[in-house]
């Protein structure tokens, strides 16, 4: 595979840079940054200053130099503890193993400053590639993050996977939950479901603003009114599900069906309910995106949204290849699929939610 | 911090051998290992030929040269979709990113070839620390894996996490299941109780040797007396849990009770028991390793044999940073807790177990 690596400008700090603020010869700069022996104590602490002070990567400019490959690359997801992700991270690096490419794998916490810190390394460190869950565009600016933008630039093979930025031309493989959602909205109206919450996700992330709009969609499609009483914003996080529990159980309008847009959430909702002896498809029809374990020995099972996870990694690590080999991939999509199971039931003519919350 | 770092005899290859290898000056391998512009693709060609055939590491080198610290470290955990290690994982790495160290995440799958691939990589990456969950002695010979043993000689600092391996002087941060075992047996036996099966892990985790040893001690303890037939030797994998589930119910001592030594095999067996009618509880008592979400989210909820996994991941990043600065650490255990919870119940006179074995 070649490399069509370029530096951005901002990044073309060179040897000769490095030389020149530390007051030593290039030779002796060069020395240095590659270990030989004969370097003296002074002008190493020079040059090491020097070249940390502006930022000098041996690396990119090994890379521009179409030099070594690393067989090695880095993928940075958005939560460790998210089933989902940690079940998509094994995918990656396993499909990358067959690949013959080492994987490294870094957490952003839901954070874009945590996934800042991690592309910043990244831009000094030498991988062929990265493969990238984004935690989306800045919220006052609507950009990308000066640091995604300078690893953009940096001429390092990226791909985007499970969430995508908008405007930005990379490319992602995503899942889509049009078709899912809509046959989960047909099948709860069909047992008689009416309002029909929404747990969704945070703003900065694309799959919730995708998530929510595909729900809005299906209720117009099946002739169900959206309410915006009946969404609840949380953070694909337990503790947002718990919260997001306690919230449906007082809602006026007392939805008889939830849709929860991640397992996380779905967790720390379903110990919510199971303490306060709610029964969930006897007394509130559960949905969760993301077919995880957890869901599958839950009694009664969870009914999910969710595509093929190994499918994702191995789409992942192909595109990711494909852009390493100086080739577009386009952008694709995975189809989700709407799983019905016993958390799914028909709803009662009075429901009884009321009196299951605490006082 | 300062380093203490050395260089072992198999990894001592120098900037000099490289050049005579590549038929080159030491000042042209120098140029080019350092990216300096002024080198021919003919030599760079041949310079980084020689390089990957000798195995040359600069960055070692770089390292015993006290020069550049880099800020991160490796975490080579043994399986991340087991939601242990993926709790452990964001413990050890938000506790090192507080400590200002950022952290690269490697699963070895719970295969000790793939853990070899990812320490392999480690040797020619400059990285601060290692962090290691291991896996295990080679089972031909009953040593470390040659390439842990470049590790451990490479003078990298690393520290063990959660697992250890006999014989070799690494600090380690692991628990002890003695005290949690010891009070699930006897709350087993107070509740009628006799025949306990235990589904073990595979003999290359020190934590599985742990925690039959334990168990067996614990049930001594209790006047109880050991089984061989009541033992099942998994792999700490669902699809094990899934057969362990099977092999229990057609036991034919007949257990009541059953402790599972992690999360995942007790996955797989709880959807085999939900799907074939077994009540946990009633039918069966079922206690578990790992106080994980999917154990507190079953119905019933399950008794757990757990620990602080954030204490335990602080404790891992505080031994490593003592080793990077030249300290030597005692190995420390955390002791493991029992929770009692509803999936463990009174034994009936008689069990009805039989007739639940699928055909």
């Amino acid at each position: 595979m070649s490399k069509q690596g370029s530096l951005s400008a901002m990044n073309a700090v060179t040897i000769k840079d490095v030389a020149s603020a530390a007051g030593v010869s290039v030779a002796t700069a060069s020395r240095v940054l590659s270990g030989h022996p004969a370097t003296s104590p002074a002008s190493r602490t020079k040059v090491e200053s020097a070249a940390k002070e502006l930022g000098f990567m041996p690396n990119a400019q090994a890379r521009s130099l179409r030099s070594t490959k690393t067989d090695s690359i880095a993928l940075l997801i958005s939560d460790l503890r998210n089933p989902y992700f940690s079940d998509l991270a094994h995918a990656v690096e396993q499909h990358a193993r067959t690949a013959g490419l080492m994987t490294f794998i870094g957490n952003a916490n839901e954070d874009a400053a945590q996934q800042d810190d991690f592309l910043a390394t990244m831009l000094s460190r030498r991988v062929d590639g990265l493969v990238i869950v984004p935690q989306g565009l800045n919220e006052e600016s609507n950009q990308p993050s000066e640091m995604m933008n300078r690893v953009l630039s940096s001429g390092i093979p990226t791909i985007f996977v499970d969430r995508a930025l908008p405007g930005v031309q990379v490319p992602a493989i995503t899942a889509n939950s049009a078709q899912a959602l809509d046959e989960a909205v047909a099948t709860l109206k069909s047992l008689g479901h009416q309002n029909i919450a929404f747990v969704g996700g945070p703003k900065h992330a694309s799959t919730a603003l995708e998530r929510y709009s595909a729900f809005e969609t299906a209720l117009a499609n099946n002739g169900l009114v959206g309410d915006e009483a009946l969404h609840f914003v949380g953070d694909f996080q337990p503790a947002s599900g718990a919260l997001a529990a306690q919230w449906l159980l007082e809602n006026p309008a007392k939805p008889s069906a939830v849709i929860i847009a991640d397992a996380p959430m779905s967790i720390g909702a379903l110990r919510v309910w199971r303490e306060l002896g709610v029964r969930v498809g006897a007394d509130l029809s559960v949905t969760t995106f993301d077919e995880v374990d957890a869901m599958l020995i839950h009694d009664p099972p969870i009914a999910t949204i969710g595509h093929d996870l190994s499918q994702m990694g191995k789409m992942a690590v192909q595109a990711l290849r494909e852009v390493m080999a100086g080739q577009k991939p386009e952008p694709e999509e995975l189809i989700s699929k709407f799983t019905l199971r016993p958390s799914v039931a028909p709803a009662k003519a009075t429901q009884v939610m009321e009196g299951k919350v605490r006082p």
